[in-house]
């Protein structure tokens, strides 16, 4: 076989992936088979990608999409190899045997994952196999090392700070809205990145969208954050522990999420961010992503013993996640909620009790408060506006309105609201099928899309009472919504009297 | 979202699997996105494909991927909806949890997988999940059935035969060119199906091909084994276990063979074949597909248990394999070294002996020889030449020449022979290292590439005799197989004295 000069043209069809489309005859003398993987290699620098064929490429061309165009430093000729087997494939197939891998395995083959050797069956079987083959503490080390060298690191030259939930509970995104100003308002440095919705109806970075620009390159971060010294911006778009965004979109397809895996995701990006004092808060409950106790202690021993590896000061808070935070549940209403909740120094009490712990956590990290008195102090700065003034700059440096006001969030025109059939006390709301509601309403992509519950467990209603409103911007998905909120019986109402004995 | 009728083209863009292209602003209408899975229906039917977008394709049009077109039955309109998990997806989720499935669950996750709505991270989860949880017989037995009724099956009204070998070891794929004829002389009907190579350098249909046409309908094939009695075709363009080939497309991406889809994945193709008497071959040996005897008896039960389950008649033979089998690997090596050993009734004694011995566990099955009398039977049926004029038949209802000779057989231009560096006995020829050089060599794509050996295990040689001939059909190919057989060692030949003693 010759090598394989090819002349690169951009390409704008999109099959989801990094592909090149070669001209049949092309493709025929290189042994290169459409739907196999290749190396495309430019400059010494060999990239995978998924070969394709197409009889209007012209011989002796390859059409090349964008995004790896883009990886490839937009490179105008490229020799294309067929690539039967990743480099690292041994040690691959020795992590499917179960057996363990050390450092310098780890790198290679997070290296390889990152430059597309990969494909989507070989990342699953590796997923898969965590489910048996539990990581030890020392490969998940490896592994997070390996997630943070393959990607960019930020760095500030001082301490960075960082609070980071797993989620799993409605209502939790806007958390950060307050935790973030509160800690900035003190001076530490927080710059917050955070991800958009993965199967929640809001991410942080979805809500704070609502507000202001997330998406700013790695530059603009670094001085932004110098600037306000808190920011709260969508990681996604930083090649930050980019391994992780390759794990996280394969895990949504097969339906996993595999407690090391998701440490491993959560401390890699932090890593990347310099962040080296961090609170990590898992909500339990009912219908969260850790429903009990015990597991929820065995994953905050999982981040404590990397975190001390790595050589972050953390903290764990086990948090309350049996039912959703607050009142409002999806990006623009969390987004009024919090901004509500910053302006007047007072809000939902579970939402104002949660911000401040965590905030007051981050505190205790920092020596800016001795320990048990982190709590009152981010309440004092919440209640006294400077957390609000704070947010207010926040707004400001990523682009937005500072003046802006809660009324000013544009909700979904049609609206749904469900009253109680009977007198009673709130007995349960159902994180599950609020979270279907809201999503089928159309969040997070309609960020004016949600649900703004009108009580919380332990209300007294009567019969008639509102007990949640459905927001959603056509027919057809408000239709869906309340089914789901039916179907479910999202809401739990009880007689006061349960039962009665002759 | 309004549903979406949307008129087909032909598309020739190939990517290697079901592939619909919309227009971008189609796409975003219906909510896809690219790369995401779809259901494309027709006429009520949906089958799962690979979303893309493409500028060039018009608005209102959906350009569809000719493989996927003709299962549609060459529709001309279709609706096309996002697909986010499978119907069967509970089933799978419970799976990977290590859970039991019963009958109706296999049916339902086949018929999704043959319907296109799993993709290859899916797919690979389910492999990988038997490697920690086994199947148990009952699921096997309910995986095997799902996978034969998901697709077509040929019956002919009489007990049908078979003889099938695992493989992986080279020089291997020549051994049913001369059971079937053997078998089939006696009148046995013995329509065998068989595979292309997977990793050997020649699958029984690669080798047959380069004497007969191999690839036919279902029809075709009905028709013409009641003419001839035996057949060797490739069984890829029938649609027989059509799950089955996605499967092993995987299980070659990920390097693995979970033993019980290895007994599905043979039993499925056999039974949509109507087979009811069939004899498996397991080569054991170094460097064979399995290298201990306690491994191979407990795939043998895995066989035994499941053919009893299925109604099938199955004797196992564990055979030798731990070095190749006759002199030659690679299509045209290996057709060259049956025919003759056909014409003459007799060549390498290995391969005499199995092919007899396979063949008369076949006899025997069929009651046509006593229990320990098959093998001389089939013995005599190839030294009288009755296995030869059978083998004419079926190559002439194949469409080859009845009348080829094996110097017709084009063998590659550029050769190289390696000689023996010294005197002394062959004490062990690698059936990997041979694997690999013959692959190097452009085998089994380049039908005329492979290796002769000169000499067997046992042999003595003298310094400069030669071991071995490597065919290939350009120099680069040619020194690559060098390289490997040179690295590996491939004939270790010993000195006869091994060690002196004062």
């Amino acid at each position: 076989m010759k090598p394989a000069h090819l002349r690169v043209e951009p390409v704008d069809i999109d099959v989801g992936c990094d592909v090149v489309f070669l001209n049949p005859h092309d493709a025929e003398r290189l042994g290169i088979v459409a739907g196999s993987r290749v190396s495309v290699v430019c400059g010494g620098r060999g990239l995978g990608a998924l070969a394709a064929v197409n009889p209007s490429v012209e011989a002796g061309k390859a059409a090349i999409s964008r995004g790896l165009l883009k990886k490839l430093d937009e490179c105008s000729s490229v020799e294309v190899y067929p690539l039967d087997l990743p480099p690292s494939f041994d040690a691959f197939k020795r992590r499917l045997e179960g057996k363990k891998l050390d450092a310098g395995d780890y790198k290679r083959f997070i290296s390889d994952i990152v430059s597309g050797f990969y494909d989507d069956a070989q990342i699953a079987a590796f997923l898969v196999s965590q489910l048996h083959h539990k990581l030890s503490e020392e490969e998940l080390g490896y592994l997070i090392r390996a997630m943070v060298e393959t990607g960019e690191v930020v760095s500030f030259g001082e301490p960075v700070y960082d609070e980071h939930s797993i989620g799993g509970v409605p209502g939790n995104s806007k958390v950060a809205l307050l935790v973030v100003p509160t800690v900035a308002s003190k001076g530490l440095l927080i710059p917050k990145t955070s991800s958009r919705a993965i199967t929640s109806p809001a991410g942080t970075a979805d809500t704070m969208e609502v507000l202001a620009r997330v998406t700013f390159s790695a530059e603009e971060i670094h001085e932004m954050a110098l600037k306000a010294r808190g920011l709260i911006v969508w990681g996604g778009a930083l090649n930050l522990a980019p391994a992780d965004d390759i794990f996280v979109r394969i895990e949504r397809r097969i339906g996993i999420d595999p407690p090391a895996q998701m440490v491993a995701s959560i401390l890699a990006k932090k890593l990347a961010m310099s962040v080296s004092r961090l609170v990590i808060d898992i909500p339990v409950g009912r219908g969260a992503k850790v429903e009990d106790e015990k597991e929820a202690t065995s994953l905050a021993s999982m981040f404590l013993s990397q975190a001390s590896r790595l050589g972050v000061t953390m903290r764990v808070a086990l948090t309350f996640g049996g039912e959703p935070i607050g009142f409002a549940v999806g990006p623009a209403l969390e987004a009024q909620e919090a901004l509500e909740t910053l302006i007047k120094g007072d809000g939902p009490p579970g939402l104002i009790e949660k911000a401040c712990s965590l905030a007051g956590l981050v505190f205790e990290l920092g020596g800016v408060a001795p320990r048990g008195r982190g709590y009152s102090l981010a309440c004092e700065l919440l209640r006294s506006g400077a957390a609000y003034s704070k947010f207010r700059e926040i707004i400001e440096v990523q682009e937005g309105d500072p003046d802006v006001k809660p009324d000013d969030i544009r909700l979904a025109s049609r609206q749904f609201t469900l009253e109680s059939p009977r007198d009673g006390v709130v007995t349960s709301i159902d994180n599950v099928a609020i979270t279907l509601a809201a999503k089928a309403a159309g969040a997070p992509d309609d960020k004016s899309a949600g649900i703004k519950l009108h009580v919380k467990t332990g209300y007294r209603v009567r019969k008639g009472d509102p007990l949640l409103t459905i927001y959603a911007s056509n027919d057809a998905r408000l239709h869906e919504a309340i089914r789901i909120i039916e179907e479910y019986n999202a809401v739990m109402i009880e007689g006061v009297i349960v039962k009665l004995l002759p």
